[in-house]
């Protein structure tokens, strides 16, 4: 028997890609006048400190809709929150260039995005370093075939070969080429988010119009903690919602260093500039979707360096999915780790923050494979072992089945008291189904692990990794469509040289 | 500000002990129906196929309620399983040595107990090995230093230089000696727990009048899946139950080799057993406190082997938690995994089943410290970086405060647009206690980790261990109890050396 399992199968086999709703009661640290409380709280720093806004063309449709402006201060009212809130939508969907990997996003669903942003990548054979091109090609190859990770980041690392002014058009065309899920798109500037627009609407065989009324993209919208939104931000921000494309407001509020070091004065603070966000999307147009996004955790007491995956992180992550609710906003929160490389650490601090991101409702895990070192760099291996537990979690949120075949009081009876059920009928009819198959979780007795050389999970992931980036296929697309992206890339990267050559 | 806070303080500084209670809602993945579908098909099962009891005086016991008994077999009716699940208490107290010590199961209390029943004992210095009573001793002392650790699991490992027979002595006397906490007996036979009873009565200064009316001692009741009870295991829940301490139920369920290939069948078997398993404890004496336990988890679908911190493993966490409520029996689960090192994986299983069990409603989460390869090795290294997951666990459960002085709304105003909160007087006056201070994890950064030798957890968990070590202090023990106790183990060791030389 267990010869015959051996060999029926060989090489990793990740589960296949299926949409996630979470069935059970969210965890909710905050009681419900705390709630009211904190959103108090945010609409004081609003209307009496206001938030700095660094572009004009914002700060004047803050002030068109009756907002008082002084310099780059933008003091927000009540009202003002009020009806943006009102107009943003509870729940949207975005399309993929597979239709069958459309995301929705809202209500109880749960989309697991891979890591996006950081400067490095790292592998077991080349260490932690610069990225380039080719390697984040390869990483979007990988993610594609992890079906668990329903979305693409909008890069997992930077291209540093690539000149940073336009390389955000070769990740865009290398994701349209190499997966056919949906990618992040960036919001730093309106050029870049515009161009990133214009690539998904060539991609979908679409207009604007048509990506308006059903959007395709997401894009992080980080304000600069405490109360500051800088200019590319809000020029991306802007870029986005007035294409009716998703802005992901995400402040930075880290308790001790961008936030009072409390978890309720961090949580007023993201409430604040979320909510400053927002209604910037739906001045600029009414409706537009838009995100609420958490990433509240706290620095260390002994060093004051940033501090993942800790329990103020698990609430934080929690209560902002409240607070998301509360204004009827779909939620984003994140899988975080301080640790250096692919440890025990690195395990348990990921695992806490999909408890506290799970369990606390929210709709996008962000980061959710491939995150390391506190968001520096982005490890393969990494993105293979987060990938497992994600395929884990996938696995919990089925629901159970007990009827009669399930039971198996035949087989119980079958076998008898003290029997076991390896050879059964009711055993052999499942087997091969029965249970979560892992990618990289080892079941092997001592003996032979240390027989076969005392690999650890991440070099069983960096094996995981070879085998499934050997097996990739990429998904089919029409040459018509690959040519119009490639035209519209080589015109704008020449474009932004002839500009930077000025 | 980092030099003073680095210069603070040096060591490790566990969190200090405190009772725990989840105030969040239970994940419950089986409908009500799904509940009493089990719960029907456990009844069939006892009542049809019945319990094989290889103990004349259970047997007896169950003849003498009503219970059909032929030959080695029992079959137990609803009214019997029903009058006995209502004299069961619903919540009960174990007294500890130290009175602050004492532990609260039932309701919603957590309590975290470290492993017990290994064979083996590993750490990074000496490998994987046979234990001994001294390595037995400095784990005991290891988890007397960290007070997250609310019970001792009954022994980590087996001390193989002392005698099988009577090693339980030596071991409740370290136990007594060196911590301060409540532990576990052994039921593997009635002399065996009975000793174990008579040495808790001696350091809890009563008698065994006394301790049955507040109960010191739990033991794990493992049955022999499918539907057996063996003699030892009877025995020594007939032992325990007579002397009013705890029997905690718990077959070993595996899904594919002792019960059937699904988690119906697993769970429907699992409750059977459990319920036989409680019917007996009522039986003996009416009113005895008993526990729910449940360790249903899967085989690997490849080789046959089981696989622990599955997504199988946290639904029937979750599933147990809402048996044993709809029963009103305090609820027992466990952290467990199959990796062979303290990894990435081990860390994953292991979040992963505390997951399932803390949200299942878990009143005792057994091996929540040090279980390692499925059981059979208890590690150091493990203890303490379990151990850092607890207390983050216990941190999280703690209830959020929102005031005034945590909104900090005037430290934002001072600090302004775009300032930082470092050196406030709201920062500096909470820094030192604002946010959980970790044990073993890791918020260097890159290079200075590099610098610093590339440690990883376990590593750095080796290096905890020993300073907690170097600090150890034993709880105070009363000289003539002291004595006492060694002149009983003296006797008792005697004794069993007697009969096992005829």
């Amino acid at each position: 028997m267990r010869d015959r399992q051996r060999s029926r199968r060989r090489g990793p086999h990740p589960a296949p890609f299926r949409r996630l709703t979470n069935p059970y009661p969210f965890v909710e640290p905050l009681h419900a006048e705390q709630v009211e409380r904190l959103h108090e709280a945010s609409l004081r720093l609003l209307s009496e400190m206001g938030m700095r806004i660094l572009s004009a063309e914002a700060r004047r449709l803050f002030a068109a809709a009756g907002c008082i402006v002084e310099g780059d201060l933008v003091r927000i009212g009540s009202d003002v929150v009020d009806a943006c809130v009102a107009s943003a939508p509870a729940e949207f969907t975005l399309r993929s260039r597979n239709p069958d990997r459309d995301l929705h996003f809202g209500g109880r669903s749960v989309v697991f995005c891979s890591v996006g942003g950081p400067a490095f990548t790292a592998d077991r054979a080349g260490g932690r370093r610069a990225g380039t091109r080719s390697e984040l090609q390869q990483t979007i190859r990988l993610i594609h075939a992890l079906p668990i990770i329903h979305q693409e980041g909008g890069g997992a690392f930077e291209a540093l070969d690539l000149p940073a002014e336009s390389r955000h058009l070769q990740l865009c065309l290398d994701l349209v080429r190499l997966t056919d899920r949906n990618w992040h798109a960036t919001a730093l500037g309106r050029e870049r988010a515009a161009d990133c627009i214009d690539l998904a609407a060539i991609a979908l065989g679409t207009d604007r119009d048509g990506l308006a009324s059903a959007p395709a993209l997401m894009a992080i919208v980080n304000t600069n903690s405490p109360l500051t939104l800088d200019q590319p931000m809000a020029d991306g921000l802007m870029e986005l919602a007035g294409a009716g494309q998703v802005a992901c407001i995400t402040p930075f509020t880290l308790a001790g260093a961008m936030a009072p070091a409390t978890l309720a004065g961090a949580l007023a603070l993201q409430n604040a500039e979320v909510l400053a966000g927002v209604c910037l999307t739906q001045l600029v147009r009414p409706g537009a979707p838009v995100m609420y996004g958490s990433f509240t955790s706290n620095v260390d007491m002994r060093s004051g360096s940033p501090a993942f995956g800790t329990p103020e992180y698990m609430k934080a992550a929690q209560a902002g999915g409240q607070l998301a609710r509360r204004y009827g906003l779909p939620y984003r929160s994140s899988s975080t780790t301080s640790a250096n490389s692919v440890d025990a650490q690195s395990a348990y601090e990921s695992v806490l923050s999909l408890w506290g991101a799970v369990m606390g409702g929210a709709n996008l895990v962000y980061h959710a494979a491939g995150w390391l070192e506190g968001g520096l760099t982005a490890s393969r291996e990494k993105i293979v072992t987060d990938a497992e537990v994600l395929q884990m979690l996938a696995e919990w949120l089925q629901p159970m089945t007990v009827d009669d075949d399930a039971l198996g009081l035949d087989a119980i009876r079958d076998v008898g008291h003290g029997g076991h059920f390896f050879g059964s009928a009711h055993t052999l009819a499942r087997y091969e189904s029965a249970f979560y198959e892992p990618l990289v979780s080892d079941r092997r007795n001592f003996e032979r692990w240390v027989q076969e050389g005392r690999d650890d999970t991440a070099s069983r992931a960096a094996v995981v990794a070879e085998e499934l980036l050997a097996a990739y296929e990429p998904p089919p697309l029409d040459p018509a469509v690959d040519d119009a992206l490639d035209d519209f890339v080589r015109r704008r990267t020449a474009q932004y040289q002839a500009a930077g050559a000025q």
